[in-house]
């Protein structure tokens, strides 16, 4: 079935890299010689426990951790770690610096309001549509964290390099770019990724923590909503995803071993990009959406002279068998994502597309 | 690889049917023509719309839901459920009346208590430790609801029939025995169930949801621990569990078409207990540890004559290719179980070995 397989531009859930999902395929009815699936193994066994270490020494070499940081799997998405982060980091009088930079940005600042804590907007970009990352942002010095979406996929743009907070911990969604270049990690408190981008399949959401965090967090929170309750359980407290556990390791193996780390991941990236906005930026019939110094590497967000033209463009590209160009259904447009498991060939073929589309109409 | 597959009598995650799992496997690089993997299509796609609606429609009709339900699929396990059915449906000074059957009813009591809620454990079985279901119940009538678990994993006790709490609405945590048996919904107002044991992998909890208990709940809760909100968005209003609701798809299509329905899963399920409890009874070497009317069909818990030969048992019957058959790490003993998916010949196989061994010992 192989060779029926399309190029994928979905932005979420998303490609994933094929020698990942045919080692998963092949094992599906007996894994490690077990006789019984992933999905049927005990999350109490040594099997288990072989998959579920083997993922957080992946990323904690991935990624360059220390001592100081935890790699948690939590269930319920960045949409529950939305309400998670201050439910634990601004117990009392504490507050948050919020920089809205979009939908996600946005609902993160919703459920801290929902939940009446304390915060502050410091910056944001609604004036221009969140088509930029903003800069020179004065930040409250008392804040307990600044909390900021690393990558817009609906608007494509993406922080291309991280505001100086004077030592406030960032807490970052970086659901849609998160293990797609290094990070310096020591200007985070923590990192929160849904799967179903760059890692895995959706159901599973990473979480990076910096254990002094987890003192800012009070005994009153249920257990399930609290992250000591993940970090002393090894994320094991109660039965974790486990299928999804297991595909982000086989990509985390991918990452390390194939691709060979996230320099060799940021330069597939950054070639993946230049090559498709490169191509737009020299044509006057496309047209890119983010402005210039924001433009994301993961979500290609473009428009084109109009919107019949958008519609028979995506209905031609998926007959040609390049799926998912179709932009967020709350902005139009055209996207192209084009996480880690996005091939350059793959962005060739929608480059060679772009080329024909663009001379017949 | 499936004649290297063994029988499997894991707690949870636990054995799915065979024919779910080669379906899986089958379509793993190519989901229904779409050249992408279930793990890569969009959430907010046809192809993904038509697999929840389906295993929302057959769950009403396995169930015999009427229009008085919502069927929705969560994250976090029943562990969150613990969390979200006194966050939802204890505001202000509501109050819950608790059946304490054993761990995770102990669990369950013990979020609420977190959250400083109203509640009375009306009953508990813990005076025999936790060996029985308690009978004839003073509930009480102003109650909100009545949580009970109705199947114990741990103890290998389940509720045979349900309680009459005077119209009060039952809440059950049956993560061990849904989709096992008919029910009676008319005594429902909310039933969850973690998946991992009798209907997919873990990952997702389903919830069945009486309308009017939507109503009970405050402005106040965050969104993605707010139970309308997956009711009025269909389970999507973040990327949900994808890969798992499609396995769940997958196994209630067996079970109304290759079982046949509830009546016929029951009728399987009660056949296996009949072989396994009536050949421990008959032995003066194996021996129940629940009371005699609360014995679960889905775990069964046994003892041996000495600790030993318990070892020994779970050992011989491993490397015999009958998995799974260690108690819990918190009581020790044996235990089989034994779930929709696990078959006859699985039970078959198990008797003939502990025939085999009680010889041999």
């Amino acid at each position: 079935m192989t060779d029926k397989r399309i190029f994928n531009f979905n932005a979420g859930p998303a490609a994933l890299p094929l020698p990942v999902l045919q080692e998963i395929q092949s094992s599906f009815l007996n894994f490690d010689g077990s006789g019984m699936s992933i999905v049927e193994i005990s999350h109490r066994s040594p099997l288990f426990d072989a998959v579920i270490n083997d993922a957080v020494e992946r990323t904690k070499r991935l990624l360059g951790l220390d001592d100081r940081f935890h790699v948690l799997f939590v269930q319920g998405g960045a949409s529950l770690q939305f309400a998670m982060a201050p439910m634990n980091f601004l117990a009392g009088n504490r507050s948050a610096d919020f920089v809205n930079t979009g939908t996600w940005s946005t609902k993160a600042i919703n459920e801290a309001k929902i939940l009446k804590k304390n915060y502050s907007v410091v910056a944001s970009s609604e004036d221009k549509n969140f088509s930029y990352i903003p800069k020179e942002i004065k930040f409250n010095k008392d804040a307990a964290y600044v909390h900021i979406t690393s990558n817009n996929t609906i608007k494509g743009t993406q922080w291309q390099t991280f505001p100086d907070t004077n030592n406030v911990p960032i807490v970052a969604d970086m659901s849609s770019d998160f293990m797609s270049r290094p990070l310096d990690m020591d200007r985070f408190g923590m990192i929160y990724a849904g799967a179903q981008k760059n890692i895995g399949p959706s159901g599973v959401c990473m979480v990076i923590i910096r254990k002094d965090m987890l003192d800012l967090a009070t005994d009153e929170l249920p257990s399930m909503l609290r992250y000591s309750t993940y970090s002393s359980k090894n994320s094991m407290y109660n039965t974790p995803p486990c299928f999804g556990i297991y595909t982000i390791q086989l990509v985390l193996k991918w990452l390390e071993e194939t691709v060979g780390g996230l320099e060799k991941m940021e330069a597939r990236n950054i070639a993946k990009g230049k090559l498709l906005y490169g191509f737009i930026n020299n044509s006057d019939f496309y047209r890119t959406t983010a402005a210039a110094d924001s433009q994301s590497l993961m979500n290609v967000t473009f428009r084109l002279p109009t919107e019949d033209l958008e519609r028979s463009f995506i209905e031609k590209a998926t007959a040609k068998g390049l799926g998912g160009l179709k932009g967020h259904r709350s902005v139009g447009g055209c996207r192209a994502s084009i996480y880690n498991a996005t091939t350059l060939e793959a962005v060739e073929a929608l480059v060679d597309f772009m080329q024909i589309f663009e001379k017949e109409n």
